[in-house]
């Protein structure tokens, strides 16, 4: 099976959530899915799909990625995220933003725009603004709930960060992640999600967006070992996602993953108590779950 | 041969070196090799052994890491150093640092005392700043070379990166790499050399840093795919070396890399004109070259 594919998610947690929170986050994986779903039957690309997904889920206050991203240490929303086409083996990427609307956009406009695969802080709104993108008051991205989790300080908590991947009708894969990091990190800190390899990853055969304890995937270089096993150890994908997951538990930490192959239904896989994910593929699977 | 050995390169480049500037570093190298070889043999840890190297090259003005380090489009110099300990698989980066006097100590720091793996801009100062390191002006770090690179416009030169790994007595592998990365990068630019994985990787197989195309080492996620090249394909390492230079090139850049694996020489390739190394181990090698 090669034909259109997506897969999304919310983020890995182990927090309990409330049924109420689930089923808001539902609803929003189901309403997103379902307009990814619309463009690729249209034959929309890849790239252009994942962006799209990760751009309004940045938008959904309950889910840790531009509006609703977590505290630092200092109360500031610091924001990440990443993006790759497999086609071409391009990325962009953009870490500690603090005022750009939309981080997946800026890191789509890195891609395409820009020599640089990463930008950081202040020389990475730099260049959104030589881009025109839309910035904003850094007050711009708090939430209550965002408030309230920094205030009861769960320093571990990783809840929340979304992506993408997708396979278009051309067969071509994309991967896209955003997150605000960890609740009460360090002013500066990027995790994984915008580092290419370690949450963030797409090439020819494999895409893969990753969410958890982004310390630990960025030491095992997550999302790149998911491509090497299937390239190099001719792993399943499921098989590759479980010695994936089992890496980072080895390095002490929880986590999960989204994937897709040149020829695989979507995989959706962690060891947290729940992983919001959303997943289709044409004439076979349509999903929602946490 | 599974005994104490290190290799040590000033970088990766295209650029004419005049044989008064290699016969300069080609002197650096030879001091800090021996300094390192007597570290080693009298059984001092790989990690603290890359540390110790890659902190006096950054202190060599002719080399692109601390004092010497390249400047940005606007003139400035944002430096970026990562160290990793195979045996612990833990590690330490940060990246656009302007006023932190030694990148891989903070690297270190990092790696040893806080909870993330990479800190970047002011954030990464801050805990810098916490961690009682030296902090300078940032017009400590330019010499006049870096200066006159720059006023040439050189945009992809990205010559003289510094790196070590080494394989201590009781057979544990550590990386280290620092940089000022590419003359006229944009501000906010990191590159390859502080991303695990992508410029600096170890774990307890293999030991590696890359200098060259950052961008392009990061998207082929270099590091670690020479890891994974001998992990799951069992490649030899002159092999995987090979194949991981032959993938920057098919992405459009160049570079070269030191590498160990707990049983094998050091290895030094590149396919830019040259690349400044120096390597040894225990009873067999001791070599400096270009």
């Amino acid at each position: 099976m090669s034909g259109p594919a997506i897969a999304l998610h919310g983020g890995a947690g182990n927090l309990e959530l409330s049924s109420d929170s689930r089923f808001q986050i539902s609803t929003e994986l189901d309403r997103v899915l379902k307009l990814a779903v619309g463009r690729l039957e249209a034959g929309e690309a890849a790239l252009d799909v994942v962006e799209f997904v990760v751009s309004l889920l940045e938008e959904v206050p309950l889910l840790n990625a531009g509006i609703g991203g977590a505290l630092n240490a200092h109360g500031e929303i610091e924001l990440d995220a990443a993006i790759m086409c497999g086609r071409r083996q391009l990325a962009g990427s953009a870490g500690a933003l603090r005022r750009v609307r939309s981080p997946i956009a800026l890191a789509r406009r890195i891609l395409e725009e820009s020599p640089h695969v990463l930008l950081v802080a202040e020389g990475a709104e730099a260049f959104a603004q030589e881009c025109g993108l839309d910035l904003v008051e850094p007050g711009f991205f708090e939430t209550p709930q965002a408030r309230q989790r920094w205030q009861e300080a769960t320093p571990s908590d990783h809840s929340n960060t979304v992506g993408a991947v997708a396979r278009d009708r051309a067969g071509n894969l994309a991967a896209a992640t955003s997150t605000g990091g960890t609740t009460r990190k360090h002013t500066g800190r990027i995790g994984d999600s915008p580092i290419i390899g370690a949450g963030t990853y797409a090439d020819q055969h494999a895409a893969i967006s990753c969410t958890g304890d982004g310390e630990c995937f960025q030491r095992a270089v997550s999302a790149y070992d998911f491509a090497a096993r299937l390239n190099y150890k001719a792993d399943s994908p499921e098989l590759a996602a479980h010695a994936v997951l089992e890496k980072v538990h080895t390095l002490g930490g929880t986590g999960g993953l989204i994937a897709l192959t040149n020829n695989s239904r979507p995989i959706a896989l962690y060891n947290t108590k729940h992983m919001a994910h959303a997943t289709w593929s044409e004439g076979l699977d349509f999903r929602i779950a946490f």
